[in-house]
């Protein structure tokens, strides 16, 4: 690693349970609190993270793609990876976090913003998915391919989540 | 990294999901296109998307072996990480694929072997699933354990998907 | 990656499916025989591969942490990420590895510890989870934050499991 350059780690946010959402976004903003240059490349179910529309709705373009898009739902609706009960751990999971002062999934998504982690869309699962970066919210800086990714992750980590 | 050898990933393709394998073939795909030195390492569930037999047999050596590789079975069989109703969903996926132009996995497989993606399989899960080489396509260059892996990967960044 | 240091990787063991920390440990213990320095950084589900208690038991504070905790069990109780038949095919799986000569999971995580690969543990996660390091076995070397993790993971690969 290039020691003269700013540390660098690359998130592919692939999963979008909502524990390896909390997991992506804590290193996310933990890495960029200590001067990491970081960057998030939503692909696939991690897109649920980013949606404008926190809540079902069915976006897309085609009867299956809204299917899909009513189905994956938004940020409120990312299941946990494990004992999901139907969409009721995630709550209890942020009653949790609340309880203990830790920073909830939304406050840690307002915390990699703040603290200014580069926000990318994957273009072709969008493509598959038939949703636009008019979908998502503002602070997406870009929607990229695997060519682009690699340019901006080049020099520092790459993690898969 | 040395900038002066050629740039290297190397995948571990441990999930065998449809969703993620399909992400790792676009990542591996993406980046030999690049002329990244991409290696893949499969193991566990992610053998399925080197099997011969893309449908489900009895393969393996002992009634569980055989009894697990029927549930895993090939590539045909691969499951949609969520919401895979049974086994519908990547096919309506493939489907959705298709409409959008997007490549397809089998062509994914097919454009990464192309590409000279190295692949390599497991030998310690072959031997926990006993399985053989026989058992996979021709292009499959070695059956490894983490030490070769360690080599062949060294210099790059390594991803677990 | 600098040559003149000692080869380092480092492994955020997340999911904490039966599968995924055999492929945790087997990847630590083998690079720990290869020379490499080795952390492992337990988080979230990962956490049940070192709690003390191998069984199911209501640990951690308050009624939803406790009901957490008895859900998530230890070491003895975590599923296999896939075809996991309420249990059966982890047992199903260790008596396959026995079989077949191969390292039982608990035996990789004897023979990491034996390699002094350093185990560390998530403050935050143990923190939601209202558990504290007397829930650990002795061989936890530290209780760390992202800060400290990226710290010691510095120069390495960093793997997300």
């Amino acid at each position: 690693m290039n020691t003269s350059e700013k540390k660098k780690l690359s998130i592919i946010s692939f999963s979008g349970d909502f524990d390896k959402l909390v997991a992506a976004f804590t290193l996310a903003s933990g890495s960029a609190a200590v001067n990491y240059e970081v960057n998030i490349f939503f692909t696939f179910w991690g897109l649920n993270a980013i949606k404008k529309k926190k809540g079902r709705s069915f976006i897309g373009k085609g009867a299956l793609a809204k299917t899909f898009g009513f189905l994956m739902g938004g940020v409120k609706n990312v299941p946990l990876s494990r004992f999901n009960f139907f969409g009721v751990s995630p709550k209890l999971m942020t009653f949790m976090m609340r309880k203990r002062n830790v920073a909830t999934l939304s406050e840690l998504i307002e915390a990699a913003i703040a603290l200014n982690v580069n926000l990318y869309a994957c273009e072709m699962s969008m493509h598959i998915l038939g949703i636009t970066k008019d979908d998502f919210i503002p602070e997406i800086k870009d929607v990229i391919g695997v060519a682009s990714f690699l340019q901006y992750s080049e020099g520092g980590d790459r993690i898969f989540i």
